[in-house]
């Protein structure tokens, strides 16, 4: 007996029927604004040159860590499932997406179980529930859906009315494929880089001279002084906003912003540029760097996205044989409070600065990030990233940080996905959530239906255009 | 179209249809019931005095760092809203005034919205809402409020029917307003001090000599020994007590007790007495005076309250122009297991010592609060606070504690507030919470309904008076 | 007028209608499958000579810290429930149990309260709310069921059909208990050893260096040098394999597995043999033995459980008066991606290797261990334990762990107790909370019925036979 895949118009909204009928109404209202992606990870050049996807695998699951890594925790061997494989045989690929479908359980409760099901009935048309039975149609009705010319990336941004989207680059990016969409007049949507110069700020990394040379470059200065190095972050910059940016981000071990005196910071960056420098210096150095770029941010007014504490390639093996971003990078604590508040004495008032700090460390939704998100105008609380964008994680975000900081101080939704196919999906979901939320609150008296309808509104449509400065 | 605020008679009480008859039920029991409000930071001058309120500004915007930080937040300069302007100017008090009511929205969600409201409908007979148009109408219903003789702190006792009112005070006070209020026939509410040493017990501090300097003479012998700080904090604490007060309370960045032995205690407050001790040796001294102080509570009986880890002033340009207590406080992580150990080491099952601990870092709620107060007979865990006071976290708090240390090991609640004119509210908040958070359990049949109404009234009137020793 | 206690079919199921339903269909599917419980602390000499229980308080109150430790935190003496008073006179233990009684609403809204009325009504055939009314009338009736052969623990043993019963044991031990029980044909229930050598590794510890020679003695070879405890500690785990173990259990301040080389280990492991090891040492050379601990799980296939972090016999006066497990044991912060990084460096994608964490520090849930062990195919998350195996507890739990690890990186439910009469109550608990949170998840239409009906069977009857490898 197969099972048919359905979507429950209610799905992800509250059970209790009173609220749900708040919540039911809510969504309605905001179920089908544009999607506004102001940060994410899909490559450029598949909407520059408008890349037809290859084949299922390759679409759906090998580039998905979120995807790969359960799989991986039931005992697969990542590279059967094509990672670090470069293009898979028509058989490869075919038997990668078997085991998938054949450990469909293992997603069960998650939200890589809700963002599948979506893509397949709403995107791919299959209502197919993936077993080992169901592998090779499904399969080929994928395969075939990727024949299609409306499902080329350009036809997909239209048919999922997404009206912005960032992408990630390197500060060194020429930044071609930028270039040219805006450049085709064929193309109206806007997709606009983002400055991320995670690599120029860590010092004691093994790749950081190559990086600085490179940078140094690009940019047709010296990086052999740190001002050289701060004119030339500040020239990309440049670069950056002229072609569409609006962000800058950054993921570092901790949110640290101790600025050192002028001396102390020229005299690391040398030991650095010599390549003598300890990993604690390093460090140091680079708090001191991120400082630099938030007086950038509040002098140019790119917005600057932060996302900390994570502990990369966690297992070495894994690194080895693969690389990164393969599903092995593992969240640790992080600390605000201290650690923003040197940048924040300097420029946490300025109105041309806009930090967002998001987190999977959820300890500091309520104890840190609502109360600072609740005095100083620069900051906004990131909504719930990576492992925690998720139903019952975004439930305990709003629940953590709505008491202290209200529904002004957050960033909006990001997708932050490079699968993207799934980008509705995960916007959907979002939106779901937020309205059961509001309708929770309309439920016990706390907001009327219409102070929640504003907010619903507020949240999909103004907040990401407000906090990107769109 | 104007709307009018209503104060739905179930608000804060869960959706359920089912589960909310019983939490109807419930706070029926006790929605009448007097406050009992062991801490907070009412001027105890405008008790003894009967000062009438100001103008609307200074009422209910000014002082309340609850109100101000979120405007601050949205971009409102602090002086544009009274903060350290002194008195106001009709004009800069309707014109502050005008500016909250336009940014009314930003409340939305927190539990500011819902004092508020209920301020404005209970209190002040008002039912519009707040906004652009209304701010006017809003200021002058206020005002006219403000000059009726039932409006002023005394009525107001009466009115709110507040059985208990501690105030907050420096050691060195004279109490002069509490023996006023005990020397009048005419008023017959109870009015306490608190004792609240902070600044004598941080020898790093700026002000720490001439602090100590004061506590001499105002004591009546000398401090220039360690032994002599002990003898004048004692004097104090029996000065206190005489005048009324049950409780010390104590808010320093850690909650470390360990103490030192006579001769290191001995020869760091010669250090700080001679403007020499460091940083992290004044962290040493004020934790070895914190023990001191259990120690003294366990003799004298006085209730000790804490509330450790918030980061004062954050933004030093605000300190700069505005001082303290103006929204830039922040809270940190906290540690509790082992930072009381050598207190509850020496005094912790003390018949005669009442500890209350609060904390605005939930982690340690579950991990270490409730497993601390489920074994110790002087440790009480205090209710949320400040950023958390406010319905979700309070879910979340009953949520933490109640499996490990039952109902018996909490505080009861507090408001912690010097706007009086909330006061009703935030208890009124609390009764709904736990009443609601008693009807989940029985809807769980998780306890009889007989048991949550016994367990609903202790918590309002038997579990303060218990915990403060009234 | 007396109560009855009444155990309500639908207790701990959720209390919206609709959710109930589906709720109460899952829970229908499990609630009589047979217990399996893989870790525990029931003495096997208990079943070995199928001892009779002595009396109601040694049997139901004094053994057990969760009970005594919140009748101590409300003032009464460890003594007078018979903590280290050896057997009980009759006196003796009917007025402990009738302080037991008396002080029934301490429980209020714990899951001492639901395992209690559990045992009453279902184990003990009793339905009297304790009270002081009530106490002799209990005792009696709970004395009079202790009289019974049907009330021995083999016959408990089938009354509460428990398949598999792991108990906890010294490495040292001669494991005579569990022989004998293979050894009776009579008796055909699986009660195994597990491996708990916490005392060995913690080279710091006082009675250290006689323990490791009890263990020389023991598998007959020197622990002279380092690699001597490490072969004698191989030779314990064959015997704890050849007498049916599934599992070592191991709990420490920390979860570090730093390694060390070779000569620092046998460095270290010199010192502590001479009694001169620091504790700073202490904790190296004991990091370094659990990360040998996980080269030889990886090797013989034991399951590996740790339970860290607790900070043990808090107050030092009851430790001296009464000794360890007396209920003064506190949680800490635990610290889990960087701690097992270098075990899971070498070992954490060996398909031989299982390790169960177990936390009381729920702020690792989402941050930490959801995303380790939805990467790392040896790494479970253990359920709740200690002071949050509770309901609230249990609902943050699946809430927390389930969107980034699914269902299936859990460990399955354990019980830890030596409250024999509990366990049933105990399982019986996790089930209902489990299917609550299933019924949730499709009542929000995130999976279908029948998903949810597979999951809570292979919770229950799957997952722990897998982690455990029975």
């Amino acid at each position: 007996m197969t099972e048919f895949l359905q979507l429950h118009p209610d799905r992800l909204l509250p059970a209790e029927p009173a609220v749900r009928d708040v919540a039911r109404r809510l969504y309605g209202e905001v179920a089908g604004l544009p999607i506004i992606s102001p940060h994410g990870h899909v490559p450029p050049a598949w909407l520059a040159e408008d890349t037809p996807f290859r084949d299922p695998t390759s679409l759906l699951i090998t580039p998905d860590h979120y995807v790969t890594r359960l799989l991986h925790s039931s005992g697969v061997d990542l590279a059967d499932l094509g990672v670090g494989q470069g293009d898979l045989s028509e058989d490869a690929s075919r038997a990668a997406f078997r085991i998938f479908c054949e450990r469909w359980p293992l997603y069960r409760g998650t939200p890589m179980k809700l963002w599948f099901e979506s893509q397949l009935v709403d995107v791919l048309g299959v209502d197919l529930v993936p077993s080992g039975d169901t592998a090779d149609q499904l399969y080929d009705a994928v395969a075939e859906w990727i024949g299609r010319d409306s499902s080329r990336p350009r036809a997909l941004m239209d048919e999922f009315d997404i009206s912005f989207l960032a992408t990630t680059d390197d500060p060194c990016d020429d930044l071609g494929h930028h270039r040219a969409l805006v450049d085709d007049p064929s193309f109206t949507r806007r997709v606009v880089p983002t400055f991320r110069p995670d690599r120029y700020l860590e010092p004691a990394g093994a790749s950081w001279n190559d990086d600085v040379e490179r940078l140094a470059d690009v940019s047709g200065g010296s990086c052999d002084t740190y001002a050289g190095w701060v004119a030339a972050m500040e020239d990309r910059r440049v670069w950056f906003r002229q072609h569409g940016a609006v962000s800058t981000d950054h993921s570092h071990r901790d949110l640290g912003t101790d600025p050192l005196d002028a001396g102390e910071a020229e005299r690391l960056y040398g030991l650095a540029r010599s390549g003598g420098i300890s990993a604690t210096d390093g460090d140091r150095l680079r708090r001191h760097m991120v400082c630099e770029m938030v007086r950038m941010a509040a002098e140019d007014g790119l917005t600057m996205t932060l996302h900390p504490a994570v502990h990369r390639n966690h297992h070495p093996g894994t690194a080895e044989r693969f690389g990164a971003d393969v599903g092995a990078d593992i969240p640790v604590a992080v600390e605000v409070t201290r650690a923003l508040a040197p940048a924040l004495a300097r420029h946490g008032t300025d109105p041309n600065l806009t930090l967002v700090v998001f987190t999977m460390d959820e300890t500091v939704f309520s104890r840190e990030l609502a109360p600072l998100a609740g005095f100083y105008p620069s900051l906004r609380i990131g909504v719930p990233w990576w492992f925690i964008d998720a139903p019952e994680s975004i439930k305990r975000f709003r629940s953590a940080v709505t008491e202290a900081a209200g529904f002004s101080r957050t960033s909006g939704f990001i997708d932050d996905t490079r699968a993207f196919l799934s980008i509705p999906a995960r916007h959907d979901m979002a939106r779901r959530l937020d309205c059961g939320f509001l309708a929770g609150l309309v439920a016990e008296h706390r907001l009327t239906e219409d102070e929640a309808r504003e907010t619903a509104h507020y949240l999909v449509a103004t907040q990401p255009q407000e906090v990107f400065g769109l």
